[in-house]
């Protein structure tokens, strides 16, 4: 059943090799100045940073410099980011990279007029902006995180060993995304891989809750099926545009709310997967492929019908003479096979965390319910233990 | 692959049992004057309209009554609906109703300033509006057309014998519609089976055309099962809220133009049944599932791939030990035998049309390209031939 809820999504997008050409026009929209925010230097290498920056003063906008956003963009570097924002009384933040980069700017976007630390309000305390927020816009170069059409932003604190999401309402959403599935085709495949698999994961985390016959979980294995199916081409084949195409696509309806309208959600891999994140600064993707499989070996007594529903309708399981646990438990091996395919981590030790972390990790875990079984905090280290 | 496209759907939805108590929110953000269009009275039986009417009232609004919209709404409605927007300077249109309803909304609120006869300008030459748009929000008391999340609008000119729909920008697309499934269920059933035939019509429109890998494909697939599995308990039980909610949510998914992202798209089903509505002005749904199958049957050989993709995705269709055509064929076989679960239209004569009226119905039939074949005017009367 479809429980009550609002959907709002005005984020603009343009998609394909030529979504670029539409910037100029997005950009005559707002204000004169444009705080380009990017990450270590590839869109230099790539030649992005050029073409950005000519449009950019052909449209005649000052440009403030806001570059070395890092993969896990910290509390540090947004308190900065909202001072820079402030003192050149931006106009418009323009992200260009990965999940990373947007995150990071709508994060800049609520914190440069809060009036007080922006991660004590945002990350620790979770409250709402109430104050002035300024537009973000995104011009993509990763697939994964799906930042590019939704309120949320991802921050690390390294002091605190955290790394904290805060969703925010629409009014942070990016106002226009551009989305060329070229710019992605640069990515080394340890990122391209990384990117498919929190793909991936954002939908088992909406879908791996709730029992009943709902269209959201409908739409969420048609989004599993198709980043299967072309991350397969992809890693044989990187500069597939169709692969490319569809793999950039299905990354930002994998979290943009669309697969978690009316239902319960559960996100307890990210919050394994974050806070192992916190104490190794690996990528995202990959600490979230760690910690996936024994999370969900753990909770699928608690869960089997929909752990049978996944193998049958993703994984193509026939069902056939098979209890129920059996077809569920092929389907996670037909997971843990797609991993191995993708090249993904399948544990936290191959991503530097050690027994000794175990604790810590532990420790800085948030446990959310919303999915099939609320875990102990034993429960917390004995999955983590099994991830090692 | 994903061709070059854009993407906005700006419209706020509410979802749910509590979704009417979000309207006076809404109604805060306008002018004083609000058209309350509505139909034939089906609302004021089961009492939405005096609710309607309160809340309009303690928001302190000024009611301009326009009932009386016909399922298949006219062009001298939509000039009558045009003269009392203007006159009575309306500040927002607010349709309670079904599709009819919400597009004949639409049409108003770019008929109103738009200096000359809106049948001719948007619906015989296709032109956009540059006047004026009256903000449309919409109460929606029927799953099918979609109408509550696109810009698109159909109109019918009875004297022309035409019935023309126009997809207008995002800016005609409903600012915010209020989907409560309860004011789904006290429709007749034939009603509701129409309006489920439309869903899963709107869904093949897009599906059936392009031959490659395809994220927009493999949604419509989830949508096409959803609506599949929700209507079979809908038909025998239909005041099963589970069922309904996922239909009111798919319909609304199946026509906001999310799965035609990327892709071409076909419509000629709509083109012969809107034509068949011109003749007999029979429920739109029904004109649709009487001319499908003749349709489909005529462009399999030049679609196989999908055909047989539909079968074996949708419909669960064993591929072991057939061929392609076999394997397609009796996909339409599965389509036809849930049409009969249904009880929906599979021929045009039961819905009146008789064999002296298909050189009219041939003529008044767009002939559209995007699907697998573009048909001439002598397979078009072919195809209504076999759905007599």
């Amino acid at each position: 059943m479809l429980g009550n809820f609002s959907y709002h999504n005005p984020t603009k997008l343009y998609f394909g090799e030529d979504a670029l050409t539409f910037l100029a026009e997005e950009l005559d929209q707002y204000g004169p100045t444009v705080q380009l925010i990017y990450g270590g230097g590839s869109i230099k290498k790539s030649g992005l940073y050029d073409e950005i920056v000519a449009i950019l003063r052909s449209c005649g906008k000052t440009i403030v410099e806001d570059g070395g956003v890092m993969p896990n963009p910290t509390a540090d570097k947004l308190r900065q980011g909202a001072k820079i924002a402030r003192e050149n009384k931006v106009d418009l933040l323009l992200a260009v990279g990965g999940g990373s980069c947007c995150d990071y700017a709508k994060a800049v976007s609520v914190s440069a007029y809060c009036g007080e630390d922006p991660w004590d309000k945002y990350f620790l305390r979770f409250e709402e902006p109430t104050c002035k927020i300024i537009p973000v816009g995104c011009v993509l170069t990763m697939a994964g995180t799906g930042s590019e059409m939704n309120g949320g932003a991802v921050i690390s604190n390294h002091e605190e060993k955290l790394k904290i999401g805060h969703v925010f309402g629409d009014d942070v959403m990016p106002k226009f995304s551009i989305l060329n599935p070229r710019y992605t085709m640069t990515l080394p495949k340890r990122q391209m891989v990384a990117g498919i698999y929190d793909i991936f994961n954002h939908i088992c985390e909406q879908y791996f809750s709730g029992t009943d016959d709902n269209t959201s979980d409908y739409i969420a294995e048609a989004l599993m099926k198709s980043v299967v199916a072309s991350s397969r081409v992809a890693i044989r084949a990187p500069e597939d545009y169709e692969a490319r195409s569809n793999i950039m696509w299905t990354a930002t309806w994998a979290l943009n709310t669309l697969i978690a309208c009316g239902k319960t959600t559960d996100w307890m891999v990210h919050m394994l997967g974050q806070a192992v994140g916190a104490y190794t600064d690996q990528t995202h993707g990959m600490t979230l492929s760690a910690v996936s499989l024994p999370y969900y070996r753990h909770i699928l007594p608690y869960g089997l019908p929909k752990f049978k529903r996944f193998a049958t309708e993703v994984w193509q399981i026939s069902p056939l003479g098979k209890t129920d646990e059996q077809i569920a438990l092929e389907g996670l091996a037909a997971l843990e096979g797609w991993m191995r395919e993708l090249g993904v981590a399948t544990s936290i030790s191959e991503l530097g965390a050690t027994e000794e972390m175990l604790d810590g990790i532990a420790d800085a875990t948030f446990i959310l319910d919303g999915g099939y079984k609320v875990l102990t905090k034993e429960e917390v280290k004995e999955i983590l233990r099994e991830s090692l």
